[in-house]
């Protein structure tokens, strides 16, 4: 079952309270505990061994991986990162250098970005590693940008390269938070979405939480990583470059969208601002549904949903 | 490896920032996040098929046990838990019954503590299903009450009744919230942990964090729940209904210590507010570090760990 299909289901199980300002289906819950000033936000997230990483992988870097995804939901958020807390679950016989480097990992993303990280649990998991964390951020009030919110017209923007992650990134990918701060502080951004499932899924999820809307896309715009390019020629069965940026996913890059008018203000402050990370103006909203790319071949509708992890 | 031996190897990569108030190694990590009335209290914790619950488990039941066992952790801070986050981790051909069932039990006893649930995340877990849920809470500043600050003389209490939680009550057991509350609002407890290892694994965690202190428990005291009592008359191969209270896992009841003057006001306090659930004082605090039971035949040393989840 799909994770839009799955919280539709369960969202009428879900309690609320008074705390809640936004539940479940954004990046990040966003609640008011009393703060004067921030709502906190609260997100949970998990990498699996064989789902996420490969038994082999650089535990550093799955441990950098595991908080840094959570990181990068608080970034779509526009949010700052506080503290974290981890479930780690261990197959019987585990090699403790293992969980050590994994932390290793984790503690130096971790306080790269000022986030404490409060505790833990340790349990067992039969046939494969697994590492959850837990992450709770604020966000000044009323500055959090939902994934909903978009309006015909508005530009669709995307920050960094997309497409290949598979080949290393999905294991170093930069969080981007300040970036996600600061287009925050703007407060010009009508919705954001950290990228995780791929350009055309996560779209899709702006374009539905706007309410039916839809995407018209400009194909040369779209910002295509140089892995995913030298990936495409490594034979005849090779994934077309466009295809694996449209598609692959874990890019961990900002989605958004602005009113038109303020595409090129944002642009010209995000360079200014972030010169070594690209952004992109890839589109515009529509009246949808329907999500179109244009390119030199003409007129095409969008693929269906990019690369999934099983029910998320 | 022992959650306290790896916490003890990991603590010094775990980075911490200004927010942090207690990090790991309490029931849950304390944090300030500006709330002028309150600290924020952060913990996760996770049940496993196979580990803690069975796979023919009532899904509901193991709902509740993975939402109570984290109320339990804030039961034993004194705080009052306000919203959760929920990873489900299944494998790929789960039964959407079951998840909804799961939910549903979840979403209960949720409601029941007035707690939010503000999202999840859903992915694949080969082999069997991980239930993990990261809880949020609150205590007034200053109220939460630690594993340490333990004094030599202390009365040591301990709520409802011990052992046997394995014939059913770990997928039943109501964490004790309101009980929690009502001694952080007294000021009186000096430390307090929930019973998840047994009464002998968790009294040395309080031991040894009150500075390596030492216990003389009355035998007599020790209230041992009818079900190990039931349970140790199944045959000459059964264990003892002592050697149950003292070691059996998850009975999720507060454990705690308080100045001796104090213990009968608080008693009698817990037993005007709280009929139904049992109060006991079961021994006293000594400058140890040893701990011993005094009993009809003498005095022992306590049991060495009570039960253990591999690693935790």
């Amino acid at each position: 079952m799909h994770e839009f299909e799955l919280i539709a289901r369960l969202k009428p199980l879900l309690p609320t309270n008074d705390f809640v300002v936004a539940g479940a289906g954004d990046d990040c819950a966003v609640l008011d505990l009393g703060d004067p000033g921030f709502h906190t936000l609260l997100k949970t997230d998990a990498v699996v061994e064989g789902v996420h990483f490969l038994a082999d992988a650089d535990p550093e870097k799955v441990g950098h991986k595991a908080i840094a995804r959570a990181l990068s939901d608080v970034a779509a958020m526009g949010g700052t990162p506080t503290a974290a807390v981890v479930t780690l679950a261990l197959p019987p016989k585990h090699d403790p250098a293992w969980v050590e480097a994994l932390y290793r990992g984790m503690g130096r993303t971790a306080a790269r970005f000022q986030v404490a990280i409060v505790g833990g649990e340790t349990t067992t998991n039969p046939g494969q590693a697994l590492v959850s964390v837990a992450l709770i951020g604020r966000v000044p009030r009323n500055q959090s940008i939902p994934r909903s919110g978009s309006m015909v017209g508005d530009a669709i923007l995307v920050s960094g390269e997309l497409g290949g992650s598979i080949a290393g990134r999905h294991l170093e990918f930069e969080p981007r938070l300040p970036q996600g701060q600061w287009l925050a502080s703007t407060e010009k951004v009508h919705a954001m979405i950290d990228i995780s499932d791929g350009l055309a899924g996560d779209l899709r999820h702006l374009l539905e939480m706007g309410g039916n809307l839809g995407a018209e896309l400009l194909g040369s715009a779209i910002p295509i990583s140089r892995t995913a390019r030298l990936r495409a020629r490594e034979g005849e069965l090779a994934k077309p470059a466009m295809i694996a940026a449209l598609t692959d996913g874990e890019d961990f890059e900002l989605l958004f969208t602005v009113a038109a008018r303020d595409a090129v203000p944002i642009m010209d402050g995000w360079r200014e601002r972030f010169p070594d990370v690209r952004i992109s103006c890839i589109g515009r909203i529509t009246a949808g549904p329907a999500a179109f790319i244009r390119d030199r071949h003409g007129v095409r509708e969008l693929p269906p949903r990019g690369y999934e992890h099983f029910g998320h």
